[in-house]
């Protein structure tokens, strides 16, 4: 059974223990995890970044999802993070939450959802996530991250107004 | 002849005017000009976001960029804003500009400038410019900032390490 939820003040060192141990992140990926976190937070005005956690029946946090809208669009929206935790992959909790993500934006108006995601190989199953759940492949940036680390762009459009190319 | 230096505080209002004048941008992303301006000239430990401007022999001012380090890359440095006034387009300024943020990436150790622009057609001198300065056009992400105004993704390479796809 999955818990989901709005996250809150004492879910703060289990969402960044569940970024740290996925073993993915890079420590300046994790310190904007806790940034974007920190805003979610203790601004309350901020309409920049919504984070949602995915708990068990024992109240263990499976893992988490930061979306907000894409600054300068209409409609827009970005998956900033999703992050289910080694032990808890495979059994749903990432599907349930990107389910969530997207409940919440139908009432929002929002026309797409767009992720980014890395070429390496520790993110083929993140890759696979998307490709499984509806986002479309629109773009490849060679060596965005890093040398040999390319950004890959998913969209994810909500109804028939818009297509990729 | 072009002066090109840092934007400084008296800079300001010339900076949002031509901004507003050059009639491409909505108000929210003349607002976001004045959002990064404002952390540049006086967040002075901000290493976010530098600001240039180009002006004439009068100190006119004729346009002005904005470039910082793109967040989670390392060597990649986005092309946030690059803006010439409708009077002094045509005429170098762009030009003047691009090559100092290039001039000063390259002591940075830059690999890659991204550059993010629309498909519509008020957008067709930036495309074009982008693509006579060794821009790559990389992805098209359909209706992105709004129904039929897609984003497109420049980048230009500075070394041999990567090309686009």
């Amino acid at each position: 059974m999955f818990v989901i939820r709005k996250a809150e003040e004492r879910d703060q060192s289990a969402i960044l223990s569940a970024a740290k141990d996925v073993g993915v992140f890079t420590a300046a990926e994790v310190a904007c995890v806790d940034e974007l976190l920190d805003i979610f937070l203790h601004q309350p005005d901020n309409h920049d970044y919504t984070f949602i956690v995915c708990s068990d029946e024992h109240d263990r946090l499976l893992g988490f999802a930061c979306y907000g809208p894409t600054p300068l669009t209409e409609g827009t929206y970005d998956l900033y993070w999703l992050c289910v935790s080694k032990s808890a992959q495979g059994k749903g909790a990432g599907a349930a939450l990107l389910e969530q993500v997207e409940k919440e934006l139908s009432t929002w108006s929002a026309r797409m959802l767009i992720a980014e995601t890395s070429s390496t190989p520790s993110y083929d199953p993140a890759r696979s996530f998307y490709e499984h759940h509806g986002f479309l492949r629109c773009a490849c940036i060679r060596d965005f991250y890093r040398l040999g680390d390319d950004l890959i762009i998913y969209a994810k459009y909500f109804t028939n107004q818009g297509s990729t190319s």
